[in-house]
């Protein structure tokens, strides 16, 4: 195992404690690091609240601040974080108006932040992304996974409440994003969790994951490394089968921590024509690593439909440590 | 070789068509794919254009926008652009109060640029960074190799730039910058350049090479894995006994591709509490895979003596693919 660490106990604590030092304008850490959380709260903003198991960095912490979330949970590597951290974060960040989960569909996740709305005794709703069209249950999920697509819902649903949304509006919103929002990953390697100390999983020189989840769980199939056009070919079919009618689209290709940025430009390129050629309008584009499995090489494509509002709520200004724009 | 990519041979023009899809609302591209460019000129400022090899995204095509760059110019991978790139970008976002060129200290590079600012006949300057205090001459530098260090270099000179600094001005400011800027990098793994085939060099598993180049060139020596505390130890060391006494300063923390956000932000934790216990105050900080090679894991470190007029440069807004803040 080749990694940047001092101890595979002590990774996360030595992260995080990093990630608050360079970015403390925009975010502070809770009591024993139970959650990152905004420094400045506005109240009488519904709160907005995400986590997850460590490793997808920048998600979730790196989408704390103005017009995003308020507070993110940070479990240990690819695993779940517990009741009493989101509960914290929840009493943390709830100035009033209530707190919206955002959890991607994982079965140890959704458990626990239920089990957390249940004991905070506050008003919370929840919503549940479930975009990865690759594989219909996976390892760790009953039913489809949530990928790269929850920060788009995070992004639209935070902007939402920036601007005075209730919290049935937010759910509702949610839900609605993440039911226009689709996306498949490819794996080109496999990523080694530090407490592991091996890789996850086992690749041929000459093989790739096709479909692989962000926690290098299996996808469809195996196969031989194929070109970047023909790897696009068979995401791109898989997602526009299943988004919905050609229409205005978001694009986000993510990459998954190993592969860097000329490829993900690439297939980019590549997504972006087979998208027009099906009718979509590429209204706006993200490319970079922002749902990441640690060292993985290789990366996602999601496609997510645009109307006016999430075109304005998409733009509204953003400031964390991971997006940051219309300051 | 396992990469997203259709051929070694189009993979460059691949990756900028991408590039300039995905960030039309900033840049656009030169003929013949010779330069990316500002989509908004500002008539009356002196144009900044850098440049050099690809690999190293989003150096420079990602700092092109409103408070950096005017133009950069993509070689091939590993390789500097031709005098005719740099020529053609000088032409296109030369205003008319002249252009700055930064360019990174590779024999190939400064060689370029000096003959398309002799050919040019235009009001042109140089800057030349060499932040790398690994080593004092490398396999393509005669003299310190620039790295990291000149995206800070680009960012002070272009917020100048924009508030109106005339040609003289912003040369001496960024030799200014330079000199106070030193780096030092770490691979923990090769990189593999698409027309080779093959990496660049031979590591252990159990091998790190301490002082590596952004091309993959050898550093001060190859040695036996060490926890990040032992490198953060050396580097930091090598950076403070070179730049200067212990000041405000900015940390960079640069991933080089391969290693993803946690543990950047893990050698951020260590580099700022080994600076702060020799009394440099950490102003100002960056943490993310900026100037990169290809796909390898390691990353460097960055420290840049600050003052009141260099934060307030740094701090100035800025609009590009890569860096984004204060709009």
């Amino acid at each position: 195992m080749k990694k940047l660490i001092n101890s595979p106990d002590t990774v996360l604590a030595e992260s995080l404690d990093g990630f608050v030092a360079a970015h403390g304008d925009i975010v502070a850490i809770g009591p024993e690091r139970k959650f990152v959380r905004r420094v400045h709260l506005k109240p009488g903003k519904v709160a907005i609240v995400s986590g997850g198991g460590s490793g997808h960095e920048p998600l979730h912490a790196g989408f704390v601040g103005h017009g995003m979330l308020d507070a993110a949970c940070p479990g240990q590597v690819f695993t779940s974080p517990t009741p009493d951290q989101m509960i914290a974060a929840a009493e943390a960040v709830d100035t009033g108006a209530g707190v919206l989960f955002i959890v991607k569909n994982y079965e140890g996740d959704v458990m626990n932040f239920d089990m957390a709305a249940e004991m905070a005794d506050r008003n919370i709703m929840k919503v549940v992304t479930d975009d990865d069209v690759a594989v219909e249950t996976s390892t760790y999920s009953t039913g489809r996974r949530g990928v790269a697509g929850t920060l788009i819902v995070e992004k639209i649903v935070g902007a939402a409440a920036e601007e005075g949304a209730d919290l049935a509006t937010l759910k509702a919103l949610g839900d609605r994003v993440n039911s226009r929002t689709r996306s498949m990953g490819v794996a080109l390697t496999s990523c080694t969790v530090p407490a592991a100390g091996k890789p996850t999983f086992q690749l041929g020189d000459d093989e790739m994951e096709m479909g692989v989840g962000i926690h290098g769980e299996p996808g469809r199939r195996r196969v031989k490394l194929a070109p970047a056009d023909a790897i696009a070919d068979e995401m791109i079919a898989a997602i526009t089968g299943d988004v919905g009618p050609a229409g205005d689209a978001l694009l986000l290709v993510n990459g998954f921590g190993g592969s860097p940025a000329m490829e993900l430009y690439l297939m980019y390129n590549a997504a972006r024509a087979r998208l027009e050629k099906l009718g979509f309008r590429i209204r706006r584009s993200l490319v970079g690593s922002y749902v990441t499995s640690l060292e993985m090489a290789g990366c996602s494509i999601t496609v997510s439909l645009l109307d006016a509002e999430t075109i304005a709520l998409w733009d509204a200004p953003v400031s964390t440590a991971a997006l940051r724009w219309g300051e």
